[in-house]
């Protein structure tokens, strides 16, 4: 059973359910979960006052990074896809958590706290709790850290979707795509908090879905489509490479990018790139109604040939080098 | 490096930080961090309204559960765990979050998350995020399972502490302490949720401290003492034992009780049993000036004769079978 169906398994579970003081706002299956506290909704209270967003992401030794990653990148990495949750949907990490595995007689856990507690104030989220278990000396296993982040959304804007784009909509993207892995920018990204935000201030509500990608940008853009129930046409040529990024299909396929993919309406004129940082925007396509497509995700060559894109990317819990 | 020095140097590093949107009110090392949301401070909307629970806990094969124990018993331990520690502030769960690392070849995936979203709903913590990561073919590891517990602190008393017990404080617990790995009941514990509800209604601000009991009582009340700057003096004869444990100092190093140790006015009466659950209460000794004592936590025996008893119980840690 792969990831995807194993969450949904658990996320039927808690839909309708409200907990104790808690309206749960947006349910599991987005890049986090909203919920409101305070009042009977934090919708009340306006989104800056009472809605929080909660995300959970692990990395695993010999799945998310080989054993030979320096500590420092290991912890940067371990932060920075769980913060790149809040950025997907515009909103600041506040506070973190992190569960830890260490392996038998791991000689590093001092640096490698040290380095975690650094990147979580580095992104915003400085650690308020851990919970670390040592691995007996007769069990074998990986070193695994699981950070849970708790943000808050845009003040204004409110959380960004992935379940709101329109057809009509131009479908963009953030920084450039491609050979995340073997580049050793899986571990060096920059969670694009600043960006999202930005976003949320510049377009308002003209920002109508957005998602981080983390599986590539065929696969996740078909999770985007499928969550609005839309399809997504986008130029292959359009893609925005990076220089060692050969091809476009590598672009929409290696993943491992946590750059932004989002959707704003087509007459809305989005500027090409974020003041404050410098990271470019680009255009790379249109949202469509699904129904004129074969698949939720259609990549269109410059000949006019179409190549569906739902399946470019990674599955979690498929089997493969993931970093 | 042991697990309480580790997280201390976490820890170091989040003093006196301020998140955006959040203040912390209590930080890391009790049972919960404490934030407060909305507002400039969550205390000002009072306890009711801003201030939120949040705890992170792992359980891990063949450290918290042995290989061959049944798939439900597994989910149980990994959300009571985790919802324990918001019992043991007096709060009440929310939501919470799940990262898991399944084994290479994991047959169990559907029956587990099953498990865990059914006692997720059982114990007032619906999980509304989750993250899964399998091994590889090639990689050997064990299960591990990391529940973040997202809850809400009494509407009147607040958070409770474990640095607020004072000289002449009764010093209490619920249920029956030792045995708990052999008997089994370290998988089918209750978490005192109900019981830290009714001694915040029951006791309000006579209710000075309160944690839950996990390392062992000698340990755990010690970290007590240490927190409130006082010396317990409990009385070995007091101790409220299971039927299986044989001596009272069984019942205060075996740990894996999750019963809640608490102090309150010394004068105040506490009932003997909660009375929505039935669960005991006993008084087990009295907080003291910590002066007096050459440990923090010092045991009486009916002759007269003391015994220290701050190492008694487990170091997270140390090596040595944990259940």
């Amino acid at each position: 059973m792969r990831e995807s169906e194993l969450l949904a398994h658990i996320y039927e579970r808690s839909k309708g359910l409200v907990a104790a003081g808690a309206t749960l706002l947006v349910g599991p299956g987005d890049d986090c979960a909203v919920i409101g506290v305070g009042g009977a909704s934090g919708a009340e209270m306006g989104p800056s006052m009472g809605q929080l967003l909660l995300t959970v992401d692990q990395v695993v030794e010999g799945r998310h990074f080989v054993r030979e990653t320096p500590i420092d990148l290991i912890a940067r990495k371990a932060m920075a896809r769980a913060v790149s949750d809040v950025a997907a949907m515009g909103g600041t990490a506040m506070v973190g958590l992190c569960g830890a595995v260490l392996p038998r007689d791991y000689a590093h856990g001092e640096a490698l706290f040290d380095a975690m507690a650094r990147w979580a104030v580095h992104f915003g989220a400085p650690l308020i709790g851990g919970d670390i278990s040592s691995l007996g000396a007769e069990q074998a296993g990986p070193l695994v850290l699981a950070v849970t982040i708790v943000g808050r959304v845009h003040p204004r804007r409110g959380a960004v979707l992935r379940s709101g784009a329109l057809a009509g909509d131009g479908v963009y993207v953030t920084g450039r795509l491609g050979n995340s892995l073997a580049s050793g920018r899986h571990l060096t990204f920059e969670p694009r908090l600043a960006e999202g935000t930005w976003l949320c201030d510049e377009l308002g509500a003209d920002l109508h879905a957005m998602m981080d990608i983390s599986d590539g940008l065929g696969r996740d853009a078909a999770r985007l489509g499928v969550a609005s129930g839309v399809g997504l046409e986008l130029d292959a040529s359009a893609l925005p490479l990076h220089a060692d990024c050969a091809t476009w299909k590598c672009g929409a396929s290696d993943g491992e990018d946590y750059e932004l993919l989002f959707t704003a309406t087509g007459s809305k004129a989005v500027p090409a790139k974020c003041p404050a940082t410098g990271t470019a925007i680009t255009r790379i396509g249109r949202v469509v109604p699904s129904i004129t497509n074969p698949a939720v995700v259609t990549f269109r060559m410059a000949d006019g040939s179409r190549e569906a894109g739902d399946g470019m990317g990674w599955e979690h819990g498929e089997e493969g080098p993931r970093g």
